[in-house]
């Protein structure tokens, strides 16, 4: 068995070494076109950053280690020009030598991964323009900063632009984050990224939201970007994080099938259309464990894993890669942002139903000290309460619970099956209610019925002439501090004696801060007689979509 | 409908707040024998030992804030003394004013909670020899140690006896702990105690462990403790945490039926065998998840869920406990130990087949700074994979793999899904391949006869003439900083080379530091024709079977 193998970072790495595993006799070859196999790519923005100081720790492993350990024949600074599929054979050229040379394979993996976008925008190919995906990117990113950087400006403020402009905030140059949406991180949904906006603001990082580069200009003080809106920023470094793009060049001129987003298309073995060649990783268009649907998720994890499956399969093995739920997670500096699942947009995107709700409890017991807020969405089916998809945003223990969730939905849990999970509880880790059990509380109250709840969007955007009677049920010192506009105050502990106050036959939207007193006041009123709903997640919600100070250059949504 | 409940902490107090959101219309009576309703009771240790400063803080909620917020006829410092089930009616009794009195009740829920032990040794009444329960044993607590106590005994090593230990450390107070067992936290397997047992130590904890204390005296410097081995210790403060013992005389003297252990038994809807009687919490006995047999599990956790779900079935509704598992998570000065599900000795005892491994991953990946180590025992079904349950002792990212442990064991989960688990990954937070999935490779590995392995106790228990030939592939200089005795050295990069020097037709058993280099050298020699097993999660696994110093007082297995 011969195998060969095209890409050797996560996904080509993980199949050589599984390979070799399963077989010692096998003829394992791993072509890389760059220098390095095997670095820490999710590292980079961190060694640009200064946190990780050593260059050689982002090399996970070496092409040495893997020919002495594997017994593999490792070939770096080697590009794959073109695989003849009848022959079996690929056209190899070593980039040191210019030489060309054809390799057969019995197998053929393609690991190629993806590379940054780099739009056709005037000046884009100018130095001082930069994308970021290997270790030769780093080393001229962090030499430019090196010479002294007053001013950078980063162009699209996803997973790795937040990385970036965190790392180069650290290096003490001031820092512009463009992005072409309302939001930072695009794949959240916006009202949950408000808090990581003026998280941003707050640590000086300048934001430009609904704002994008159209060119880029030399100028006397480095580089001039002109924005869409026509104003002018200038930079001594420019950092492009606006997307990836497949590798797929390869396989589509091979006649492979890919995917409307690019992607190479595989079955449920990782095999493209021909079944003597694989492929693996960012490369690839893997199906949405939520929505069944094509789509395309550019993560370490998922790579890692369809390597290995990969290698199995062509040892006759039954492996099935399940499909990708794109859990997520970034670190923005105090503060955690991660996903699972699919998000609100994604499920109105795929026309599926669901009900949602926001909680906002502490990482752990209020009563032990260092109890760190998080705000919890959840997204789960409106008839059979399966949890579809979850976003949390805070301090610490938000990776703990979005893990959990990762779990439960792989297991096609239900939000009843939330409320009765049974998590490690000591004061410095949980509570004896759990963020998880909570959330799975609300949300199987108002499955039930229990607990009627509008959401904040409804309540804000419903028709004028249809706008309930909002009753804000927290203590007027709380009221004072800020409520939604045309509330009535009358706090939880004195409803039942003040229920002559409220309208007997009009539509009640009560809230809280959270959406505990709420729900509790809910009750009061739907078993009076009233017809009453609790505001999901109260008014900590109702700041995620009404944010108090927008951030800079953030539309005023309010 | 009128409900009295008995008992107003944890699962009293969701009952009764529970039971109030259902229906605003019930009349709900709480008693509580003490001061206090719904304290902090695993905040208690962490109060001693001043982490927690304000002694408020220990207070959830307060019998005005129940009577105010929901409407609760709370009546504290009163006991109760008798059920009358034919009458429908409790005889209470005001401990303050002494007056006995009847109430009925239409629904009663017995929530009496666990009273520690105090087993019957000479002394035992002693002034000074103290129990931890609620707010007033704290109280006597930290005014002896304020009086200024130098030394103190804690008998019983488990959670509340390792809480205690670490808090009276933290004031300076020099501390000796006596556990009967061989190890400290009895619920956990003995060599995943190991790591902890040398942290107390190094954090000047003296632990004698296989030792009982056999009376107390006054002494002229305080108590003298004397021990089974004949020893006597010197203490100004000792406090028993040997375990608690069901409140079941009221259910007892009711006619209600009590298991083996003393617990309450109730059916799924946490019924006892009287319909209108529910009992909720620590009193109560339980089933066990995994081994679907009756037990003790006194957890917070599940008490306020409990609460909760007598509160639904009083009111109509289906809901059900599912069982405990007995996720448990215990802080230990700089290192945290988890469990959930079964223990290998739970597994023993019930007869059960298993599997095992054990792996020692970083918390998050290692080029990242900051990992800290872990080591996670993993028990499963040797047929299915399914997940029985693990053990999880290190430092940062401990709570969050038993968390994720615990959903996979509530969802029936097997090791060939933890492989697939998509989890959250950045490098501060995890790794591409995370620990659950580590975890998974090894033990799915194992079962499909890829990865065969021996245990520890196995390779060292068994009978000598058998001894398997024991190849260590580890580096020269990590071999020659210690090996398990009578090993061979040959590095795994050098094997393929050298395998004329291992023995062809004996049985090999090979290890490296944590299994990962063992398992690639054990398929290398299986595929060359020899006869190998990998030891089970390496050399790093051998020392918690045979620590390297042991313990003060324990006496040394090697």
């Amino acid at each position: 068995m011969k195998i060969v193998i095209v890409g050797g970072v996560a996904g080509g790495a993980s199949a050589a070494a599984r390979a070799r595993r399963l077989s010692e006799e096998a003829q394992i070859v791993l072509f890389e076109r760059g220098p390095d196999v095997s670095f820490a790519n999710c590292g980079l923005p961190y060694y640009i950053g200064g946190e990780i100081v050593e260059r050689g720790k982002l090399l996970v492993t070496t092409p040495e280690r893997l020919r002495t350990r594997f017994k593999l024949d490792v070939r770096t600074r080697t590009v794959i020009e073109a695989i003849d599929r009848t022959a079996k054979t690929v056209r190899a050229r070593d980039l040191a030598t210019g030489r060309q040379y054809q390799e057969t394979y019995d197998k053929l993996i393609l690991a190629p991964g993806a590379a940054p976008l780099r739009p056709p925008i005037p000046g884009i190919d100018l130095p001082g323009v930069f994308t970021l995906r290997n270790l030769q990117d780093v080393d001229r990113i962090r030499g430019r900063i090196d010479e002294g950087v007053k001013r950078a400006v980063i162009v699209g403020a996803g997973f790795i632009g937040l990385e970036l402009a965190e790392g180069l905030v650290r290096r003490g140059v001031a820092t512009t984050l463009v992005e072409l949406q309302g939001q930072v991180l695009p794949p959240f949904d916006e009202e949950m990224t408000t808090p990581l906006e003026e998280h941003l603001a707050a640590k000086g990082v300048t934001l430009l939201l609904g704002e994008s580069a159209e060119g880029f200009e030399v100028s006397p003080d480095g580089l001039d970007v002109r924005l869409k809106s026509g104003r002018r920023l200038s930079a001594q470094l420019v950092i492009l994080g606006v997307g990836v793009r497949p590798e797929n060049k390869l396989a589509v001129e091979s006649g492979l099938d890919v995917g409307p987003r690019g992607g190479i298309r595989v079955n449920e073995h990782l095999q493209t259309g021909d079944p003597d060649i694989y492929a693996v990783g960012d490369a690839i268009e893997v199906i949405d464990l939520v929505t069944g649907d094509p789509t395309q998720v550019p993560l370490a994890g998922p790579a890692n894993r369809q390597g290995r499956i990969a290698a199995d399969h062509i040892f006759g093995r039954p492996s099935r890669y399940r499909g990708t739920q794109g859990t997520a997670i970034v670190r923005v500096f105090d503060k955690t942002a991660a996903m699972t699942g699919a998000s609100e947009k994604t499920l109105r995107r795929a026309r599926r139903a669901y009900r949602k709700v926001y909680i906002h409890p502490a990482h752990h017991a209020g009563y032990y000290p260092g109890a760190e807020p998080m705000s919890i969405k959840l997204l789960f089916d409106p008839e059979t309460g399966r949890v579809l998809g979850s976003q949390i945003v805070g301090g610490a223990g938000v990776d703990k619970r979005i893990d959990v969730l990762a779990i439960a939905i792989a297991a096609e849990m239900t939000v009843y099956d939330l409320e009765e999970m049974e998590l490690a509880y000591s004061p410095q880790y949980g509570s004896a209610k759990d963020p998880i059990n909570m959330a799975g509380f609300v949300a199987a109250g108002l499955l039930r019925g229990d607990h009627p709840q509008i959401d904040v969007e409804t309540l804000l955007d419903g028709p004028t002439d249809q706008q309930p009677f909002i009753l804000d049920v927290r203590t007027p010192e709380e009221f004072a501090q800020g409520h939604i506009q045309g509330a009535v105050n009358i706090p939880v502990d004195e409803l039942r004696d003040r229920l002559a106050e409220v309208p007997p036959n009009q539509d009640l939207a009560v809230y809280c801060q959270v959406g505990q007193r709420g729900y509790l006041a809910t009750r009061i009123l739907l078993q009076n007689g009233f017809r009453a709903v609790n505001v999901g997640g109260g008014y900590k919600t109702y700041q995620l979509f009404r944010p108090v100070t927008a951030a800079p250059g953030r539309p005023s949504s309010g």
